[in-house]
């Protein structure tokens, strides 16, 4: 199998979550065993030489492959969660949105200085999330981050509002 | 490593989220690599015989631990998520909370008869949601079901409104 296969196993649906945003559902490719398996691996393969410590999966689809590359990976997993969903004390970034603005929260005793972290969602489209994300994971200072997205529009250029410096890798270009 | 040393891995925060109840906080398992791995194997031991095609995980703690298993064990993942948030068209089921009501929801093209499901979740407590994913499951007709969860609360008896005939295991009993 190969990433064209993964590709393929992508379904896009128009106007969701609404009118105009043509949407890219990996849920065809998660429920399907051979895809699933392969980009697992795939995956692995992109990291299994960095030295990851720890991987941070974003609310809620980067909770999917992000633990399972973890236990690959022999790193631990952390959950990057909107607002009141973690129950101990947290570190915290608030970022614009189109309309108003949101929040990330992650542990405070999730990351340390000793940690290569590496970020993961499923899906790198304007990057405001990402970016937060990014910011959040440095204000605790680990050795080095790194950020993985399974699918990146390369048209909405989400890449121009990471931090400079930071590797940044896609599986599926689209 | 045991199974009581993920038991000794979990953290309890009192009062979360609300006044009374005291929250088992798997974060502290799955930020630490040794019980990640740990619990991966504990699972897959547990179902590596079952014939299990696809694994349902419940929105959004059961995205952790379900898609690594399915990895495993050569299967598909599904995602078990809450009203409007899957994109495609959809089967669902709603019921009770202690205000309220709920929905959940799965994609119509997610499960099929030939299908044997393993739903799997973070934490039994009363057993509404899970209770409610096993009635949403059987509605596509899988050959077989099982439910699987990482903590079991005991006296709060959740296995009393799960289906009969299906059987239920729990790595972490408490």
């Amino acid at each position: 199998m190969s990433v064209e296969k993964l590709k393929a196993s992508l379904r896009t649906v128009p106007d969701f979550p609404v009118k105009g945003i043509l949407f890219w559902d990996v849920t065809t490719m998660f429920k399907d065993a051979g895809c699933l398996r392969e980009l697992e691996e795939t995956l692995y393969q992109l990291y299994k030489d960095k030295g990851i410590t720890k991987v941070v999966g974003l609310e809620s689809r980067g909770f999917v492959m992000g633990p399972a590359l973890a236990v690959r990976l022999g790193a631990g997993f952390v959950m990057a969660r909107k607002p009141g969903k973690l129950p101990a004390e947290t570190l915290s970034e608030t970022y614009d949105k189109e309309y108003g603005h949101d929040t990330i929260e992650i542990h405070k005793d999730a990351i340390t200085p000793d940690d290569v972290v590496l970020i993961h969602d499923d899906l790198l489209a304007t990057g405001g999330t990402v970016a937060a994300a990014a910011r959040l994971v440095s204000q605790f200072g680990p050795k080095r981050t790194l950020i993985n997205f399974i699918i990146e529009i390369e048209e909405l250029e989400g890449r121009k509002v990471l931090p400079e410096g930071v590797e940044v890798t896609s599986v599926i270009k689209v």
